[in-house]
């Protein structure tokens, strides 16, 4: 099944295309910070260059009313599956950049791996493009067809995506989805992700006096923003942490005893992950492990709060507002336009005297996604895994979220299967990925390709 | 009583009097900021340079481990009583500095204000080198023996001060302490502050995992530092605005029932002040006046409190710490050290499983203050205030602290009587006094001197 053709050319431009990899890591193109607008142009002009240096006959940047989309075909004939091909091009904030050890914007490489932001998330898309080259370079053309998907506002919650894939959805008529986004359960174990959770984010922004005060001139005399937004957020869970917001579980999908064993057969052990994180202990809602509340149980993370003084030293200020950001991950029912509903009435119902609290949607948001099992391109994809990192793949869920999935099952009728490496400390300082990742990752997508072609 | 001369001086230099206030606006000393150490050097040279050129004999720089204190003296016969000019010459951070209408370290004339960081809190302690120089030019010297301590350390709390008072004990011998700093009730009505509350500050630290980490991978798996501190603030004080502390209220002194009647004579419109404050609703402990809690009991403020994302949009992190800036008012017998180990203990009780908490104690503090009400220096101050407002004063009590009012009770046994002019938005953007009141603040220091000094 191996394309071991398209392997050799990997290996042989293996630094011609870690160099180019390194430019695109060298783009800030961070979605969420309107100052890298230019950016984010500047990186989807790289990836639709990339692509048509690639051999891809077609590459083209199509605007959205947010940061565009780079897309892509090449067709091989009409009795050929095809494949449409997803990454992101945007990364998450560097911020907090003095606990980089080297500059985010600029790849490093250290034992082996690749530091920079979005190395891991999403950049390695351009294993999908190295595949490309190599098939095109000595094949001289994939054996299914092809698209590629390459959008700009993942980390933001793909509020353009679905207007997108309505609008164009003749033209991305496919068969399965491959991502490039997601990962393999560990650096020598792959993995196929059968379940993503969904997303609903939102802001509490809490107002009490119309200017800052003086604590000790009206301390007592008026309620105080921050104490108002603590006893709001700490409202939201309880001391087994369960989610007090009412009505938040009711559509959660409990979890079967089938699922139970799937993830308890998954390698995974709770006091090397408390080790290696560095806390006194896991916590999370009592009565389920450590993976079935990343994996299967929804979870609402504050992401931020702050208000009031923060510099060095004390400051005896009553400030008049204070906010925090929220983001919750869903599982199977759930909602998120209920979700966020049901935060609204527990904030209008949680309020303490004395101040106003508003709550601001964000546009970023995804229905929950499951995977059947025994999908076809599910077992290509298995066995695809296997002959490359020479271990089958376990079958894991995620506990982030893929909004392209739910929304690709919505508008193009398919599933999602996710072929990309490993990364690590994605969303946070010295985000990484293996450099040798560059290259098993494109084999991955090449011999998928070819087996998929073959009708296999 | 009212000396002629000197008002008739203070008037006729007003123009030159406020120009060199100014001059002092001008320099940002503030104190918490470490960056503006320079600033806080230049602006005691600047008041001690004021103090020789008003005439005082000796004016100098005592420096101290902290910001210096600016000293000075003027001692006019062993048969006079003498009086301790107090007050400070480092201001509060002007941050938000976005949320001032005009720049802070500018001082702006506005309908009859003079805007500035400190324009009141505290360089109004320029008012007594106004009286001062206006004595000096009309009537040669002072009636009484004069010392001047400004400290530039009143907004971190005055941690030099003490050991300053004990070194200098002998020399800063005298009858009673007038301060510039504290204010009066209202613009056009004199107050008399018979007690100030004590200071107690602190931080709280709560770190969870080494790194930020996503909180759609790791978010239900463990603790996130946001809701730990959330639930750590929320369980200071319960839904009737109480504090929660074990032990908080132990040393309390009750309200006495004329201790009632004294603050409810103080004329007070509780909606009037709502709306001024643009809140929906005063909130405090039950049970008590607005006036009550903000006078006569205790507080626990939130001043800060910060950790993960703050930026524009969403950011789907699961942030490694959590913070909050704390300081509590107290009243008499409350002391601040035990009420540090009160919180201490609270934390350690309070601290949800998956976290760590750390109190970290600030250095600046003050025991609370109480001033007996028949005091011979009290019934002056009252006929100057009375004489110069065309009102008698009202007898009140501050929210705030003056930590320098139980340092100088204990070392120097002698009471503090405060004759500043009231200012507005102390601790909060667009700060202001009025403008005349630099002349009027000048002349009820001039008048209290020469009745002092004649024995009434």
């Amino acid at each position: 099944m191996a394309d071991k053709a398209a392997a050799d050319y990997l290996k042989g431009h293996h630094d011609d295309f870690r160099n180019r990899y390194f430019e695109f890591l060298r783009i800030p193109s961070q979605s969420a910070l309107t100052a890298h607008r230019a950016d984010m142009a500047r990186a989807a002009e790289w990836v639709a260059a990339a692509l048509r240096a690639a051999g891809c006959p077609t590459a083209e940047i199509v605007p959205t009313e947010g940061h565009p989309v780079v897309y892509g075909e090449w067709l091989v004939g009409k009795d050929r599956p095809t494949a449409l091909v997803y990454g992101h091009y945007d990364v998450q904030p560097a911020d907090p950049v003095d606990l980089w050890e080297t500059a985010p914007f600029e790849p490093t490489v250290r034992n082996g791996r690749i530091y920079a932001r979005g190395a891991a998330d999403d950049k390695r898309l351009y294993c999908t493009i190295m595949a490309l080259e190599a098939v095109a370079r000595t094949a001289g053309k994939p054996a299914c067809n092809l698209k590629f998907m390459f959008e700009g506002e993942e980390e933001i919650g793909s509020p353009s995506l679905p207007g997108f894939l309505r609008e164009h959805r003749g033209r991305l008529a496919c068969d399965v989805l491959l991502s490039a986004d997601g990962s393999m359960f560990d650096f020598e174990r792959p993995s196929l992700t059968l379940a993503y959770k969904g997303i609903a984010s939102c802001q509490i922004d809490v107002r009490g006096a119309r200017v800052d005060l003086h604590s000790g001139g009206h301390g007592g005399g008026v309620a105080n923003p921050l104490h108002a937004l603590a006893t709001i957020l700490a409202s939201m869970h309880d001391a087994d942490g369960r989610i007090s917001v009412a009505g938040f579980y009711s559509d959660v999908k409990p979890i079967t005893a089938a699922e139970k064993a799937d993830i308890a057969s998954v390698p995974f052990d709770e006091e090397a992950y408390r080790r290696d994180l560095q806390v006194p202990a896991l916590f999370g809602e009592v009565g389920y492990t450590t993976l079935e509340r990343q994996w299967a149980r929804p979870t609402l993370e504050v992401n931020g709060m702050w208000g009031g003084f923060q510099g060095d030293g004390s400051k005896t200020v009553l400030p008049r507002e204070a906010h925090a950001k929220i983001t919750c991950r869903l599982v199977a029912d759930q909602d998120p336009d209920r979700i966020l509903d049901l935060i609204e009435a527990h904030l209008r119902s949680h309020t303490p005297p004395g101040v106003t609290a508003t709550l601001h949607r964000f546009p970023g948001k995804a229905k929950p996604y499951m995977m059947p099992r025994d999908l076809p391109e599910v077992k290509i994809a298995a066995d695809v895994l296997e002959d490359i990192y020479g271990v089958a793949p376990l079958y894991t869920r995620a506990g982030g979220t893929l909004p392209v999935t739910q929304m690709v099952q919505d508008t193009l009728g398919v599933w999602t299967v996710g072929l990309a490496p490993k990364g690590e400390n994605v969303h946070a300082p010295n985000e990484f990925m293996l450099e040798k990742d560059l290259e098993r990752g494109a084999r991955v997508f090449a011999d998928f390709w070819q087996a998929y072609g073959a009708g296999r």
